[in-house]
């Protein structure tokens, strides 16, 4: 008989519940599988100094994407950086992509077209080769499944679990732009203001850019992986305050973030300030940035920082690793530090009553 | 502006067509890729003999399986073997599979469970890790879609493109099974006879079986990729009639089979004599067989017969390769031959009006 855990639904138990659970059931496979089920891609030894990383990603219109406020070139591009990025976050050189995908069959060609042509243009900038793929029918809406291989030439992937009380928490590039551009986007018909200027417009171009045109941080994944500079690493998907507790939680600690820290772009901080919003909120719960975030001891501050400027990263210390004990905080600059609440897009507990039974 | 054909929905241009106009939109990648879009899988050179091998499927409820006639436990099973067939195909040995799912927020938690219980039951049978995947919501409907890599210690995978004109044609095991199978579960309900004796009863778990645990034939795969016996390889998922098309679109021949030749179970002999149907016909049109269907070079005829007998393997020549104008014909032994008309499953063509711009 099933346990009366296994009868709860998927809403109850939520996508980060059943990642566990699998994870547990699942486990470590054998000697060559180094890590499976639970990062951002499984990693696998090929020989010595050589791993091969893998990483899927399945995506669900009306849930992961939403053709209203994105093209099929744009949808492809995203989802194609999407994955890039688990790659990046492993310090892996993503090398080969394979797309399946479940089309409605009203769809024409052209939007097939589209949607490689979005695909492609992601895998040329990062140096990937599109392989191979599936296409089939769909009863309803769109589905874009996603596999990226990569290889890491050391003898150890970046991983979650690896995080120290004491260590400094780091991040690439600047967040919040991603949830900006979105906002933006959703609000297109409405006019920022009534006669907008050149800086203006330019600051929207900005923050649309940054989210239909994401980055996988994948030179600096490398980097780190190379040096082994970092002790754990996540890549920005979900948002902060969601991925750092995915860091938090796989390495077994808590963090402190000082909000006053957070790398937050000028154009953000206009469209924040435009809305009357603290944009430091943007930047905790705002998801795909496709930002890196990762962990470093605090003996190697310095070389981090002299390293990162001579490459010309954008590498800002926004926090510490504390004990698990004291949990994820928030510090703003006055006031007392609070408890971060996890904002971060959570699958099955957003569906709502819709998804119900009646719908399968 | 698109042109004419561009805008064609997916339904006029069908899932095969849509694969042939990708294949040569995004064509080989470069030097390191041997074999892009259009194959079982995409190989990929490794080094000296070694070949990377990269298949996935993405599988949607309600077009390639249905809850009604298997259980969650065989869809995860069926689902895996039909990737690890891809591998098989193309003389590969498969090694690690990730697994993504969309699944509705109602769903248990012991649905995902009996999933991954057949996913890894499968791996298991087939000596191969389950190393990752990726779990989301889906606002209607499962989609389960795997990703197998495989090695192949060769120069050469086995591909669809080898084909001569006088090859002979062979399947492995026997043809139709799963087809029988599919239209005794379907018809479960209604009894086989009033009294099913023990033969009979043997026969339907037999055809029962073979529909729901088919096996991916990899050991006969990786033996005519090593000893370089075969011309061209395809899997049998979409059924003899269709995919012996593929095959000879890809190789730009024709075929002539002989029905009387067609290996067929006496479960399946039983069944059709029952229905009073051919059963050459489940063999031609009925898919999830997973057997191989490869060509052989004359030459080599005596040399195969031989090994395979040895190695206990089951092959049987089914026909033979002619030119691209002969056609692909059916032999029967009476009366004369007449075309083969691909009665595979067809995406896109099948869903009919209801799969119209309104759904989606």
């Amino acid at each position: 008989m099933p346990s009366r855990a296994s009868l709860a639904s998927l809403r109850q138990l939520g996508e980060f519940g059943l990642i566990q659970r699998l994870t547990q059931r699942i486990g470590r496979a054998g000697p060559p599988v180094l890590l499976g089920i639970g990062d951002d891609a499984a990693v696998i030894r090929m020989g010595p100094g050589r791993l091969l990383l893998l990483s899927t990603d399945l995506l669900a219109e009306g849930i992961h994407f939403d053709l209203a406020t994105a093209t099929m070139e744009e949808v492809g591009y995203k989802a194609a950086v999407g994955n890039l990025s688990d790659i990046a976050a492993m310090g892996g050189e993503p090398q080969y992509m394979l797309v399946a995908l479940a089309i409605p069959a009203w769809r024409t060609v052209a939007d097939v077209d589209e949607l490689y042509r979005g695909l492609l243009r992601a895998c040329r900038r990062h140096g990937v080769h599109l392989v191979g793929g599936d296409t089939s029918a769909s009863p309803r809406g769109l589905f874009i499944c996603i596999t990226v291989t990569g290889i890491s030439k050391t003898r150890r992937a970046l991983t979650r679990d690896g995080a120290r009380v004491g260590d400094l928490i780091y991040v690439t590039g600047t967040l919040g732009d991603s949830h900006a551009g979105l906002k933006l986007l959703r609000a297109r018909r409405k006019p920022v203001s009534r006669a907008p200027g050149e800086g203006q417009r330019r600051n929207v171009r900005f923050l649309v850019k940054r989210h239909l045109r994401p980055t996988a941080r994948v030179p600096e994944g490398q980097w780190l992986a190379s040096r082994r500079l970092a002790t754990a690493t996540i890549d920005l998907s979900d948002g902060l305050s969601g991925d750092l507790g995915h860091l938090c939680t796989r390495s077994r600690v808590g963090a402190e973030i000082e909000t006053a820290s957070l790398p937050l772009s000028p154009a953000c901080r206009w469209y924040a300030r435009l809305l009357h919003r603290d944009p430091a909120d943007f930047a905790l719960a705002g998801g795909e940035d496709y930002e890196l975030l990762f962990t470093v001891s605090p003996d190697n501050r310095r070389r981090v920082d002299r390293l990162a400027q001579r490459r010309g990263f954008r590498f800002t210390r926004i926090g510490t690793i504390k004990s698990r004990k004291f949990g994820i905080q928030v510090r703003p600059p006055t006031g007392p530090p609070h408890a971060m609440i996890p904002r971060s897009y959570r699958h099955f507990q957003h569906l709502g009553p819709t998804a119900g039974p009646g719908e399968a």
